[in-house]
């Protein structure tokens, strides 16, 4: 099921900015007990991203109900997505006098990843395609994700799970899907995006997740990563996987990665559970 | 009228990935005598960058016909916008192991400017909005234009025309809509597209144009722009703009910028009353 402004539709405006231009954000949220988890997080982002595009963000209580009735069409573990652009209107890149913006929700199945991606961890690569520097996107779930696709396109191997992708200037941003910590001396380090990349919702929580673990966001090289104690990606569907191999170098799956593992999880449960 | 795959519509499904990731390219196409100006140079940029993003281009034969059908809907001058994308399919950025691509023709009213924009010049500025750099989509025009939107709504004063864009590294790319040319000592410079912007149709005819001027294609300042002897902008709807006035400093509309727009206009003419 697909809400379009409410109402119940499977097809969208030609004329809508986002298909014309890309012209909006998303969010992508898991579903668990026929709730979306860290929606008040996934809010924010979005909020956030609309304040920064100058698209009047719709109101938070209509999200809310909607995605909330969205959610209840299944028992199984889903993911909630959800697309806001600018709508239509306007006279080539120069928006409208006057915004309507179009909200889209819809539900799918939560992707079949087999369990030892999170127990025994992934191999990741490093992808060719580089990410474009722009401080005026970078950070914000948009829908600009060209870039993204052609990294993704590079390998068709399914033992690869994820591509790692450098900004310009050769350091390492992020996963083709997710974001990226490594350990060192029981430190945690994850990639600065204030030039490129998606600042997670994951992401977020980890920095913040206390544990006496100390965090850091920092400049980050290949060379860091293969030399890491542990390292692992992390998104709102897949929550974490250690990274096993990178570039065919093995990673010990370490203690660090599966104690935030198993604090997010009951995080996600928690809220899967709680009263909203 | 809008044709989506062939068909009259005005929709097109959520699903599909122009939508959700601007995972496409775009063709914007002036329509003279109900005939689409410089057509195949148009379809081989579309092409081009179709093999580049690894979408299947949709026959050639088929393009031509719809957008002939399109064109004989209006006498008046027009706009073609041609949309092909990845289609619907894959799981997240992963595209699908067969992809049918969406294309989309549509016809739009001429834009209504002021005909002293040709013949007295516009008004430029320059952008804080900064181009990311990319090879990979460099030179072609692809879908995700959130650079230039938010660019463009840097500015609401209706006395500027254009602004013009800058990289990272602060060499000038082109304007929001247009490429960019300027003159100095009888020689027409452009900047280089290897990083960043969109290869215009109508600068490619300018750069090949002949006429005893030589061309190059370089790094540009904003200090050699507002040293230069002549100054313009163009693309396929506008043909050629010259630019009297830049970040408020007059510039004067010269003879060879006059000689490009006699001349462009003759071949606009000519393909325009063309049998094809």
């Amino acid at each position: 099921m697909i809400l379009v402004n409410g109402q119940p539709s499977n097809v969208i405006a030609i004329t809508d900015r986002g298909f014309q231009y890309g012209d909006g954000l998303f969010e992508t949220i898991a579903v668990n007990n026929r709730k979306p988890v860290f929606l008040f997080q996934h809010l924010q982002r979005l909020l956030t991203g609309c304040r920064r595009l100058g698209i009047p963000a719709p109101r938070t209580e209509i999200l809310i109900d909607e995605a909330h009735r969205l959610c209840q069409q299944t028992n199984a573990p889903a993911v909630l997505k959800i697309i806001v652009t600018r709508g239509s209107g306007g006279r080539g890149y120069k928006q409208p006098d006057t915004i309507q913006p179009t909200r889209v929700l819809s539900l799918h199945p939560f992707p079949e990843y087999p369990l030892r991606y999170w127990t025994d961890g992934i191999n990741a690569r490093v992808c060719q395609t580089r990410l474009g520097a722009n401080p005026a996107l970078a950070g914000i779930k948009h829908l600009n994700r060209l870039e993204q696709i052609i990294a993704r396109a590079e390998w068709q191997d399914n033992q690869i799970q994820e591509g790692l992708m450098l900004c310009g200037d050769g350091f390492v941003i992020e996963g083709t899907m997710s974001n990226l910590f490594l350990i060192k001396d029981r430190k945690l380090y994850t990639p600065d995006l204030s030039q490129a990349g998606i600042a997670g919702i994951i992401r977020g929580l980890v920095l913040s997740c206390g544990h006496g673990i100390n965090t850091a966001v920092t400049l980050m090289t290949i060379d860091d990563l293969l030399n890491a104690d542990e390292l692992f990606v992390c998104n709102s569907v897949i929550g974490i996987w250690p990274v096993r191999l990178m570039e065919n170098r093995p990673i010990p799956v370490g203690p660090i990665t599966l104690q935030l593992q198993a604090w997010l999880h009951g995080l996600q449960d928690e809220n899967a559970h709680a009263e909203n």
